[in-house]
């Protein structure tokens, strides 16, 4: 899968993976008016509204990008109908060609860590049957429980070829408090914690490689961009999975160290910026009925924006 | 919600919480036949098993314990089924009189976390409506992305008079990976990492105190009773569970400096010793038709393991 994601970044010419996280906030109100009036002010209704509006962001954008990166938790706030409307908009997509990453960030131990995996990636054993369950190509997985909550994982990995990011370094403000705590590493040097993580990603990674890059991937923030060009270096073969960018902050020009010399190993997320595009004075001229427009708009900018900072740099 | 677990667990005399980690090796046949003829071997047939399984030991040993620990990795893994059937397990222990603690160990960032809060917490806004989701009356968070994961956890409960566990030291092997990590801390001193997160945790927990605990509290495995002397200290108005009892080689003796001079303040979680207790030697004469009764006469046998090691220190 980590071959198909590269392959598709190519082809695409795109770097970059749309986080489908609908917030109600986003939904422009006749869908939302349409799926109330099927299913009241309920989690059913709130479900309907966000799958609809997935679905139109997906057939405007499915052709110029590579991959979505759907967050779990704005579907589990919804509830079992919220993660119908997940599974819905992971078939969805994978119907239409692109790479789901699936934004879970898991962690657990063993025969637990196990569960997840298979959930999402894989299948599950279920008397002589293997259902498969989730059905998405990559997840986000936390490295705080260390190597046992991520080998299980990478056996899934090995097996379905699918691949994970693990959070190494995350984009929000507060990622310094303990991910920047300074490490006396076993040599008696001194690291940041993050970069005794990205050490084990480089490390984990390299025993499941793919072409070029590793099944293993690692997430650091666009927010921090000197950390990635530290990152970049340590785990030289794991694809970096960047959020941050756009509302959260961050910007072409600062994401230029998270790419190798070739101009890949990085793949950029934005959200907010792509799917409630309409809702920012920029793209407020298509209104909301053509709210999947202006997410069209939108990535077309994104795009150009990142590859105007490759090539530039 | 601390305080009803406090008064529960004076109530039982059981500092004890029971794991409902239904995993379908542990379930009689006579149970999975029934699931599998009704619905044949799929999602719905292995979640119509774990369902019935759980709802036999809750029928048994509800009247024992003050709680049980849903870890939602082995609900999640039958797909929307299985979500189901932890929604039906948490609803059935409620109507019990049973706390559940929801073994999720989600952590992600503002909106994010905001997300997985209200879903497993407090009510989600759908219009005008507030909805419940889940319902449960604490959940399990990962602190590796800071106070940016945990604040909005603390909102929810501040509202809502709920409680969160925050891993500090978790009870696998390599929890040392990186919680052990020797931190160079502000004033020059060395610290373990995990030192550091439980400083946190007392921080945080000291803006959300119920009577006596505070509605934060920690995770800190029995596999590590020294470093659950040390947290304890460092950590003294949080509450702590302590999973890695029994199965995972905890032992009564180990875990008495969990506790605080009353007996009280921490929690121990049992999974596979009890609800697979018939699979045991010691209680296999119960026989697979009987788990249940095995579960109860393992519970028995747990309190009064950790109430003996409680009197004895």
């Amino acid at each position: 899968m980590i071959n198909k994601l590269v392959d598709k970044i190519k082809k695409t010419g795109a770097p970059i993976v749309v986080g489908l996280d609908p917030n109600l906030k986003f939904v422009p109100s006749v869908i939302i008016e349409a799926a109330f009036a099927e299913y009241g002010e309920t989690l059913e209704g709130a479900a309907e509204a966000i799958w609809q509006f997935n679905r139109g962001i997906v057939d405007a954008v499915y052709d110029l990008i590579p991959a979505v990166k759907p967050q779990i938790a704005m579907y589990e706030q919804f509830g079992i109908p919220g993660l119908v409307a997940f599974k819905k908009t992971v078939d969805y997509c994978r119907e239409k060609g692109l790479v789901v990453i699936a934004d879970i960030k898991r962690g657990d131990i063993g025969s637990t860590s196990e569960s997840y995996a298979l959930a999402h990636l894989g299948h599950i054993q279920v008397g002589s049957a293997s259902v498969p369950v989730f059905e998405e190509d990559f997840a986000t997985v936390n490295p705080y429980l260390g190597i046992d909550g991520i080998k299980p994982f990478m056996d899934v990995c090995r097996k379905e070829h699918k691949g994970i990011f693990v959070l190494v370094k995350t984009s929000n403000p507060s990622s310094k408090e303990f991910q920047d705590r300074i490490v006396i590493d076993d040599d008696g040097s001194q690291k940041k914690l993050y970069e005794i993580v990205g050490r084990a990603v480089d490390s984990w990674g390299s025993e499941l490689m793919g072409d070029s890059y590793s099944y293993v991937g690692a997430v650091v923030g666009a927010t921090y961009p000197e950390e990635g060009r530290i990152l970049r270096n340590i785990m030289p073969k794991a694809f970096i999975l960047v959020p941050g960018y756009g509302a959260q902050g961050g910007k072409g020009a600062d994401l230029v160290h998270f790419f190798d010399k070739d101009g890949l190993g990085a793949i950029v997320n934005s959200s907010r910026g792509i799917i409630a595009a309409y809702q920012n004075e920029k793209y407020a001229s298509y209104g909301e009925t053509a709210y999947a427009d202006a997410s069209r708009a939108a990535v077309e900018d994104m795009i150009s924006d990142i590859r105007t900072a490759i090539d530039n740099r």
